[in-house]
């Protein structure tokens, strides 16, 4: 391990001027070397210049060029080899085969965008040709390309410290597009942000591309974070986090002279309807899915199902009964950090004044772990209580009981923004389901059947998105290839010689992109 | 003519409950019957919840369904005959040809979006088959299509009664997307608004549409359209108007307990570079062209060249001197309302506290007619005055004089967001276009070469939008197909059972949809 507690710009490693924050192991409360001192004001200033310097030629490297950075990107983040995962393992308390496999899904996503920007649908090329001879009046030549919006501020989330983080999706979606990236580390795992943006740093170089398409800073939120924001280089933000930490730079960004948009991934409880005719015939199957989901990873997930939804009866007190036996004896694991096992205490604390206490895990014997709790409420006190919808970021659920199929309805449409929503259903459950889906549809990013919200797969048709207060902006997604599409603008040249077009909208279509040719798609 | 100056709730023509307004004869100060009496609060709550009830129904119609509607909807609009043009005339004071020019447009633009609803590429339909055996893990079935955002306030325009108002460019692609629209109407021209609201009315009756899918509301921004953004059923904001207008309901909008989306396209000076060997070569026919484009409409245009830009010299001396001759003799034409006619006199004012006048148009003969202005400065004092960047609506330009090309490219870039920018250029300019090229993508959405501005194509690759302050949102167009993304979000299907997929998204297909199947567009 080479870590030198230094932020990276311009390529180079360079010492924050402010105070040093060190990481702590949450397993066992000890402070971890080196420290990482925040930058101030003027690095972050020039962090933002050189991103800005290297906008223009950057986003006019070719698909290739692009594709061949994320794809080298990924190749040295699997050479850190076992160094990564050591000290990740260490910053995080996450076990090891975790974060192999989130480093896997890590590098997939950087090959995933190349194979994505390579094949150039993200550039929705669109030719109108010039029709001289219409009438009344001539039609001019008109051509359509997206073009990257410009350097992009991503905030680390800390519950990823691979896949949502330095090298994550913000990162290599906005990469991808053509837009310079700065990163904020994330003060839980700074060790691990720094190995990952050296990373970065030498591909760039490999590739012979601009150091300040990439920076890494340390710092707080407040100070780093808010300064970003207000640069006017900046012309977007990727967060994951926190509501109150997403709407803070929601609010920086809105006020800016020139707004731009933020794509922050707040809170979701990701409901669950348990729907009756699955609930009779699998209620053991359900609690079983349910509580391995539930307890995954101390419950660190944003798609966590934190809420189940079902109508009162003999087999919901089965489900309950059988899904209260599994808790009880499920482990305490160690959470991120401290700041996120206080806050679960207080979450589950304020749950348990409006809610009954079903089961509680087993107790926990180290610092920092996360005791899985189930609570239920019935349908019209968690209706009454704005304060059951809020997220609590660890293992716990609450199952809401709901007297008919129409309070079930009422309670769905109350529902805020969600990432998720899920339904266990049994052909029987089929009614139902076609009333429920259109609210779901109104709700949730993301519908399943029978499945469990856990495990969001990288592809083409992944929606991991959703209405406020799931997302800041109900359009993107911040998983799956569409993401790409948060960082690009549409740009129209009219009547350009091709000699001044770029290569992208050349009538030779030397790039052999896919276009709409005169309202036709070419084939 | 049948105008009964009253609201358009439910399919239902009911009188507003506050004072009446009336409309002006911008070219007589005369006042027009009937009045227009505004909503209340209930009543845009009326609408509001008839929009919401309907959404669910109306989003779930077939393309070919939504492309009925919107071709029956230019139907009706053409079936109102003269009655619609001769009182758009009477509320404008514009010309009877360019209002038969406008509704041409205007009925094109809804059977242009008839065709791009048909076609479907707006679904964005992908497809991830479930790979049972892969692994570590298996991969669920996912599918993504775009679902509408929900109903959508749309403000009608004063400089485009028919373009952009109550069957315009927002109110086409947001039906188009599947979103019901309430239309707060353009108290310019209450009299033109009914009467399509009418047709509009009349066409979801003939397609068997709930009526709730359409709502005329007539009352002031402050109180009807303020409750209309605030209201929680209303998804998104579609706005074309001034600056300050703009900004209000984005202000309003962000402060909600739900944020949404508001487009709104606000101002824009649309410079225009005369390079110089273009400028050399061809000053006169430039200045004919400029002069045209710019006294056109009495420059009501978003896409008027206010701005020209030039290096100092004999070249532009002579285009100066052209123009200026051209100018002296423009008659003076009648602008829309009293209120933007007192605001181009400020405009005009304003400019010309800190610019020189070079010529001034005929001098008016009647009320509110708008005297075209040319006034000059050197770019120092431009770049120095934050206040000669502001839109003066109306036929007048200001031309700044650059002292050499480094100067020329430093006010490029000191420029804010613009819808356009122009190029005016000969061979021997290439290489000082190329050098421009990259700034001015970073600047405006559409980008003219040897053209003019104003004009703006409905077809698939026009950008009419830009960055702040042209629009709200950068990311977005307001005109040509590409519009109907803006009232769009995605949602993704995990492992839904066939019987339970959207039409859209079925296994077999049987909309016969463009699909992104497997990372393969299907042939």
């Amino acid at each position: 391990m080479n870590l030198t507690g230094k932020m990276l710009i311009g390529g180079q490693s360079i010492s924050g001027k402010r105070e040093a924050q060190h990481a702590i192991n949450p397993s066992t409360g000890q402070t971890l070397q080196p420290g990482y001192a925040g930058g101030d004001q003027a690095q972050v200033e020039q962090a933002c210049a050189l991103a800005w310097a290297a906008f223009d030629s950057y986003r006019e490297t070719t698909p290739a060029q692009r594709a061949q950075l994320l794809e080298t990107i990924a190749g040295e983040i699997e050479a850190l080899g076992d160094a990564l995962i050591e000290r990740a393992m260490l910053e995080t308390g996450l076990p090891q085969a975790r974060l192999q496999g989130e480093r896997a899904r890590s590098c997939g996503q950087l090959r995933t965008f190349a194979r994505t920007v390579r094949a150039g649908e993200w550039l929705d090329v669109r030719v109108d040709q010039a029709q001289p001879a219409r009438q009344p009046l001539p039609r001019a030549d008109l051509r359509q390309r997206q073009i990257p919006l410009g350097p992009v501020a991503v905030f680390g989330a800390s519950n990823f410290p691979l896949a949502f983080s330095v090298a994550g999706g913000d990162t290599a979606s906005a990469l991808a597009a053509g837009c310079p990236v700065i990163v904020k580390a994330h003060s839980a795992h700074p060790g691990t942000s720094e190995l990952v943006g050296q990373a970065i740093v030498r591909a760039l170089e490999q590739c012979g591309l601009p150091a300040g398409v990439f920076a890494l800073l340390f710092g707080s939120g407040r100070e780093v974070g808010q300064a970003l924001v207000n640069d006017a280089r900046i012309k977007a933000v990727g967060f994951t986090g926190s509501r109150a930490g997403g709407l803070a730079l929601c609010q920086s960004a809105q006020q800016r002279a020139e707004p731009i948009p933020v794509y922050a991934e707040m809170s979701s409880t990701n409901p669950v309807f348990l729907l009756p005719a699955a609930l009779q015939a699998r209620g053991g199957v359900l609690a079983q899915g349910f509580v391995g989901s539930l307890t995954q990873g101390a419950g660190q997930f944003c798609t966590n199902p934190g809420l189940l939804v079902a109508l009162q009866g003999p087999a919901l007190e089965q489900f309950v009964a059988s899904a209260a036996d599994l808790l009880q004896h499920s482990a305490a694991q160690t959470m991120l950090t401290p700041g996120i096992w206080a806050a679960y205490q207080d979450g589950v604390d304020s749950l348990s004044r409006h809610a009954s206490t079903v089961a509680k895990g087993v107790l926990p014997t180290g610092p920092n772990q996360c005791q899985p709790q189930l609570l239920r409420v019935r349908a019209a006190e968690y209706l009454a209580n704005p304060a059951l919808q809020a997220e609590v970021f660890g293992a716990a659920a609450l199952i809401v009981q709901c007297s008919d199929e129409v309070e079930l309805l009422q309670l769905a449409e109350a529902l805020e923004g969600q990432l998720t929503a899920t339904l266990q259903l049994d052909d029987d459950d089929i009614a139902l389901a076609r009333r429920l889906l259109p609210v779901l549809e109104r709700k949730a990013g993301r519908i399943l059947v029978n499945g469990w919200p856990t495990g969001v797969e990288v592809c083409d048709a992944m929606v991991h998105g959703g209405p406020f207060p799931a997302t800041s902006d109900v359009r993107s997604t911040s998983v799956g290839t569409a993401a790409i599409q948060r960082f690009l603008r549409p740009v129209c040249y009219q009547d350009l010689p091709d000699a001044l077009l770029p290569t992208a909208l050349k009538h030779a279509n030397p790039q052999g992109l896919p276009r709409l040719l005169d309202g036709v798609r070419e084939a």
